[in-house]
């Protein structure tokens, strides 16, 4: 029996439905469209995707989005000025810097960057006090794609209350702050990582399970405890033919896929674990979308609240 | 067999031995020795004990402790004023305010407080600015009862790296610092609490047990894998003559000193977990001198960064 797809894009239109008529009550009272703006240093070819489909997705919901482009040869310092100038602009509510920062500005650039970043407009989640309000679970901006995985489950009706969720990846932007919202919403939750001992021992223990380690097909179905709820929060760029062969069978049109473009973006769960799982978000298709609508909606709660004070 | 115990009196004992130096140190370099406000609000019995304690271990070691009072019936106000106060003295490097405060304050009374206080001297570590450097492991001032937990556990040779830890109770205080703090050196950590499912079944697979809940004798030995190590954060004030005698056997001395007293502090973990366990902290002489221990250094540290700015 193949395990039920959670379908993440289908979760993300309906957020952004959910946003149209927000922003339209926002732009009445303020006079204009919540605004984000968007930070890109250097050319990294994913990054240049994903800020390509952030401004899109702000526009096509009627937000303004300004994208500011950095050089790469340019030290930090200029990030942070653009930063602070975002800070300080009245018709800017949300500031993201797209990650990774090129490697010339330094190792402490990312955490120096996100330390500049107004808290009140931190639609990425990732500052200091941001965290800190979420580990005391008093609202707040959160991080996208771990709000993301809760709409998802949420809106699917997959129970958290009382469930075991276990995380596999404990990053500052995913595995720490999804167990904090599984936490919050009365799961148990266990969090996994390179360390643990009989790694997939410990996931099969699960009601909810929750890959966020960027290892393509890491989690197979010896991971799954059957009926379990499998979410994906991977996404690697694969270009290893072999590994693709690995993963999807002669016949999988991702198979053709790769065939034609050479690439393929691929998740954490090996796509057997459908023969196991209850139900399972895609790659693509899963996670991937809601991260960028929970962006949007982080975007026009940020304005809303700026509006209100 | 009964399981080895672990001294929390000897390791605080130890822990204030290495302050010593550190305050000499900064006494020379400051002119002044570290200084720490205390501001007790009400004369709840328990917090008198508290705060006594804590002046007492902060004068025995050479800080300089002030205590501040608040009656009962006061405004919430006052205590803001007297944390602003210390807040911009330069004589002062840590400041703490006793919990609970009076009812009468409000129910956001707390959290206002916490809010109000300089991140740089909050030595209780639960401004949210602290929680959130604990959460991206930066450093900073870290709550005192779980950071003492690591002290006795690293100081007995405890591995954690690697090991599953389970975490009984999810409080800002306690709970949801813990884990991170074990995540962090690399346990796989489960959090349990009131909606876990088989709570005694997901605490057997721990090899570190923390019981945090305060609910006297609520660990009972099945909760227990033979040769776990039990942390026991657990200080409830028992009054209950039956209770008692269904955790002492009658020739326990605390039978005797709860016949002396009539009452007895008693931790979440029943005393029969002694022959389960492998090594477990008692109660009272556990985690509980550790926390005033932890507060002392977190003093010496915030009067430390303080300086060296």
């Amino acid at each position: 029996m193949a395990a039920r797809l959670l379908d993440g894009t289908l979760v993300a239109a309906a957020i952004r439905d959910e946003c149209r008529p927000r922003i339209a009550a926002f732009a009445a009272a303020a006079g204009r469209p919540p605004g984000l703006g968007i930070v890109l240093a250097g050319h990294d070819p994913a990054s240049e995707i994903y800020v390509r489909n952030k401004v899109k997705k702000a526009a096509e919901v009627g937000l303004y989005a300004e994208l500011i482009r950095i050089g790469a040869d340019r030290p930090v310092q200029d990030v942070l000025e653009v930063v602070a100038r975002l800070n300080s602009r009245a018709d800017i509510d949300g500031v993201l810097v797209q990650s990774p920062l090129p490697a010339g500005m330094g190792e402490d650039a990312e955490m120096r960057v996100i330390d500049a970043i107004d808290p009140a407009k931190d639609v990425d989640g990732f500052t200091t006090v941001n965290v800190g309000r979420l580990v005391q679970n008093r609202g707040g901006l959160s991080a996208c794609t771990p709000t993301g995985v809760i709409e998802i489950l949420e809106r699917a009706g997959v129970p958290i209350k009382g469930a075991h969720a276990v995380v596999i990846g404990r990053s500052d932007i995913v595995g720490k702050p999804m167990a904090l919202m599984l936490l919050h919403r009365h799961a148990t939750v266990t969090i996994c990582h390179s360390k643990t001992v009989d790694l997939p021992g410990v996931a099969r223990t699960a009601d909810i399970l929750v890959a966020a380690i960027g290892r393509p097909g890491f989690v197979t179905p010896d991971f799954v405890r059957p009926g379990a709820v499998v979410v994906d929060v991977g996404t690697t760029q694969v270009t290893d033919a072999a590994l693709v062969e690995q993963l999807f069978d002669a016949q999988s049109p991702r198979r053709a896929a790769f065939a034609r473009n050479g690439s393929l973006v691929v998740g954490d769960v090996h796509p057997s674990v459908a023969q196991v799982a209850g139900a399972m978000t895609p790659v693509p298709g899963g996670v991937g979308p809601l991260t960028i609508a929970l962006l949007l909606a982080n975007t026009i709660r940020a304005a809303e609240t700026r509006l209100a004070r």
